[in-house]
C-alpha cells in the first residue's frame, strides 16, 4: 500500500525529495483512479493524458485543467465516483449556488486516511491521549463536526461530541469534565466568552488548555484577542469538503502559519486573474489535489481561497510547507456564523415568492459576537396586502423557505414597494458589516 | 478476549445453555469492572460481594441492589468510571430531572463492541453492504445519531449523515441517492410523509425498503401506517444512552418483537411496585445489566420502560429473547419529539424566573404529525408589567432558558394573574393532548 511506505511521524519530517517522490507516486495513482471517472475520463483524455505513464514530473500536473466547484456540480452524483457504489461507506453533500449540491465519497480507507491527517493535525498542536476535547463544531453532513471526532477518537482524546450551539450546556460540559481542548469556530469563541459571565462562570471553572480554530476566515488579531481572553493556545486550521474536510492545514505550536500535509494534498497558488501559478511568497488563490482518496478524486481544484505558501521551513521540524491563514475568498460568498452562503441562494428563494418584488438587500451584521443575516425584501405592488396575518404567514414562509436552503435563521423584513434605495447599474445586493479581517 | 469468543454471527444463534454460560462469563468479569468503582465498590461490598468469585450464576445477580437514574446523577462525574481516564475515548451526557446530567463513558474497546452490536441490528432487518443509509436522528450527545452511524459505516452501507431537521434537503438526499433506509423516529417519518407532496416529491421518486424507527414509543398502528404510507418496512428500534444507546433491542424481519441481544445485555424484568422479578411473558419494567462495557459498568439499571419477554424463539433462527414494544414510562417522563423531557426540568426553569407566578400548565400537543410543547404562565402579582416590551423580552428569556435546559423550543404563553385554573390538592401541570398509544 503506497499509503503505508512511511510511519506518520515519518512522513512529516521527510526530506523534500523523498516528499516530492512520494507526492509523484501518489499523483500517479490518483490519476489511474481519475480516469475511472466519467468526468475525468474525458478531461484528461483531452490533454493527452491516458495513464498515469503520461505523468513523470510533479510539473506535469501543470497539463490537467483546473476542477472548479461548478464542474462538482455539473458532475452530481455519480460523475466523480471512481469505484463501486458498494464501496462507499459515506458522502458528504452541500449545497451551492445553484441549488445543486456537491458530493464527495469516501471508501472505508478513506476515511483512515482522512482520519489519520486529523490525527497528525490535532497531535501539531500538542493534543494527545487523555486531553479532553469538547467539538463544538456541528455534526452532520458539514465535515467540521465529525472530520475532527474520528481524529480525536482514534488519538485517545476524551471526546465529548458536544456539536454547535446550546452555549449553557457547553459551558457546563467545560466545567464538568475539565475540558483541555476546544475545536469552534472563532465566532463561537468570542460569543461564549461573552455569555461566560453573565451565565455564572469565570475561567477558573475550567482546564482550557487550547483551542482549534476554523471554518470562517478571521484575523490574526481575532485568534489573539480569543487567546487573551481564555489564557489559551488558539491553532488555525484549514479544511473543505472537497478536500475531506478538517486538516487539510493546521498549526504547529510554533503559531505560524498552517503546515498544509503535503504528502496528502499537492498545493499550488495561482494568480487569480491570469490563473497562472504563482511563486511560494506570493498570494493567489490555493488550487489543490487530494492525493489519498480513491472515491472521489479531485485534481487542481481551485478552492477561490487566498493565501500565501511559506516556502521556508519551520522551526517544528516538520517538512511540509506552509500557509497563511486565509485572506479571503475569490469570489462573493459569504460565510454566516461559519456557514457558506451564496446570495444567489437567497436570491433565489426570495424571487421564487409571488407576493416579493424584485428589490432586496442582503445585510450582514454582528449580533454580539455573532453573525445576523438580515434579508430587507419589499411586497409586490400588485400582490400588496396590509393584512397582518397574510404578511406573518409570508414572512415566516421566507424564513422557513430560507433555512431549508441555507440552514441559517434570516431576519426577514418586508416593507412597502419603494421603500429600498432603487437600484441602478450593477446592484449593490450584499451589505456585510462585519468587520472580519 | 472473552468478546473474541464467538463470531457474532455464532453468536446470534448459541444454543441457550452456551448462551448463558457466556452470560456468566461476562458478567463475572463486569463484576470486577464494577467493584474498580467507588459506587459499586460501596454498594457491592453492602451485600457481600468481594469479588466475580461470588457471583457463582445468573441468578446471583437478584443479591445485587438495582441502580437508578438517581444513582448515576449521584456518581456523576466519575463514581462509575471504571478506567483511568486516559483510556476513554467518548462519553455522551444527558440532562435529567434536576439538572445534574448523567454520563457514560466508553473506551475504544467499549464503542467496537458498542459498534459490532449495531451492525449486528442492521444485518436483522436485512441491511447490506451498499445500501443507502441515510441517518435523520440527531448527531452529537444524543447516541441515536452516531450510534447506528458507526454500525452502518462498518457495515459497508453508504452512510449519508444527514442528522435531524432541514426536511427539503432530507428528500433531496433521498432522492438523489436512492436511499434504501431512513433512521428517525417514528414521529419524524410521520412528518417526511405530510411534507412530501407540497415540497414537489412522490413516492416514485425514491427508493425506499425500510425504516428504522425508535427514540420514542410508539403503536403497531403507527409502525403499520409509516410501512403503507412509504409501502417499506418499517423495523422498531430500542436502546438508551445508559446502555450506550440504539440497538439494545432490534427488530429482525419477522417483525414480531425487538431481539434483545443477550451476550450484550443481561435482562430481567420487575413488578414496577413490588420490584420482584416476574416471569417471562408478564409485563413488567425492564432492568439490564451490560456486560460489554468496561468504561462505565452499570448493573441491574432500571430502565423504567415496559414490556414483555417474549420467552418464545423466534423463527428466524436467533436464539436471544425478544421485548415486546416499549409500552411506556414507568414514571412521568415525557417524550417530545424524540427528546426526553422530565416536567420538573421545565418546572426549575419557570420557577427561577422572578416575574413568574407558581401557578403553570404544561401542554403537549400534536401540531400536524410533530409534538408541540406548551407552557402557560402567569406574570406574577408583585411583578406585573404590561409594558409590550418588557412582556416580550421575558418571554425571549424563558423560551431561550428552555432551549437550553431541554434543547426544545417551547412555546411559552404569559397570561394575567388569575388565567390557569387554580390548583387544588395534588396540582396537575401536564396535559398531555397526544394520542401516542
Ligand atoms: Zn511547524
Ligand atoms: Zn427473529
Amino acid at each position: 500500500m503506497i499509503q503505508n511506505l512511511y510511519e506518520d511521524e515519518e512522513v512529516e519530517r521527510l526530506d523534500r525529495d523523498a516528499l516530492k517522490a512520494l507526492q509523484l507516486l501518489r499523483l500517479k495513482k490518483t490519476i489511474t483512479t481519475a480516469l475511472i471517472t466519467p468526468f475525468y475520463k474525458e478531461r484528461l483524455m483531452a490533454v493527452g493524458i491516458q495513464s498515469a505513464e503520461d505523468i513523470r514530473t510533479l510539473e506535469d500536473i501543470r497539463k490537467i485543467p483546473y476542477t472548479t466547484k461548478d464542474d462538482l456540480r455539473e458532475a452530481y452524483p455519480y460523475g466523480l465516483l471512481a469505484v463501486d457504489r458498494d464501496e462507499i461507506v459515506r458522502m458528504h453533500a452541500s449545497s451551492g449556488t445553484t441549488g445543486t449540491p456537491t458530493v464527495i465519497y469516501h471508501t472505508q480507507k478513506d476515511l483512515d486516511n482522512w482520519t489519520n491527517m486529523t490525527v497528525r493535525s490535532l497531535k501539531a498542536t500538542g493534543c494527545h491521549k487523555g486531553d479532553v476535547f469538547q467539538n463544538m463544531m456541528t455534526y452532520g453532513l458539514f465535515t467540521g463536526g465529525i472530520g475532527l471526532h474520528y481524529g480525536a477518537e482514534k488519538l485517545g482524546m476524551l471526546v465529548i461530541p458536544a456539536s454547535s450551539g446550546n452555549t449553557r450546556r457547553q459551558f457546563q460540559l467545560m466545567k464538568d469534565f475539565q475540558t483541555s481542548t476546544i475545536h469552534a469556530t472563532p465566532s463561537y469563541m468570542l460569543h461564549l466568552y461573552s455569555r461566560m459571565e453573565e451565565m455564572g462562570y469565570s475561567l477558573s471553572d475550567f482546564n482550557l488548555k487550547r483551542a482549534l480554530i476554523g471554518a470562517e476566515p478571521h484575523s490574526e488579531e481575532i485568534r489573539q484577542k480569543i487567546e487573551e481572553l481564555f489564557h489559551i493556545d488558539a491553532y488555525n486550521s484549514y479544511g473543505l469538503s472537497e478536500m475531506n474536510g478538517p486538516s487539510v492545514a493546521f498549526e504547529c505550536t510554533e503559531k505560524k502559519g498552517m503546515h498544509i500535509w503535503e504528502d496528502a494534498y499537492l498545493v499550488e497558488t495561482i494568480d487569480r486573474n491570469s490563473l497562472e501559478p504563482v511563486e511560494d511568497g506570493v498570494e493567489g488563490e490555493l488550487v489543490l489535489t487530494i492525493l489519498i482518496r480513491t472515491g472521489t478524486p479531485i485534481l487542481r481544484y481551485r478552492t477561490k481561497d487566498l493565501t500565501t505558501v511559506i516556502p521556508e521551513a519551520c522551526s517544528c521540524g516538520r517538512t511540509s510547507r506552509r500557509i497563511t491563514r486565509i485572506k479571503g475568498r475569490t469570489d462573493d460568498m459569504l460565510i454566516i456564523n461559519g456557514v457558506n452562503v451564496f446570495p444567489s441562494q437567497i436570491e433565489e428563494v426570495i424571487m421564487k415568492m409571488p407576493e416579493i418584488g424584485t428589490n432586496y438587500l442582503i445585510k450582514v451584521s454582528k449580533k454580539g459576537t455573532l453573525d445576523q443575516l438580515t434579508i430587507q425584501t419589499e411586497v409586490g405592488g400588485d400582490m400588496f396586502t396590509d393584512n397582518a396575518q397574510d404578511l406573518h404567514d409570508l414572512r415566516r414562509r421566507i424564513v422557513e423557505e430560507l433555512q431549508a436552503t441555507i440552514t441559517i435563521k434570516a431576519l426577514v423584513e418586508l416593507h412597502e414597494p419603494g421603500f429600498l434605495p432603487v437600484q441602478q447599474g450593477k446592484a449593490i445586493r450584499v451589505i456585510d458589516e462585519r468587520n472580519v479581517y
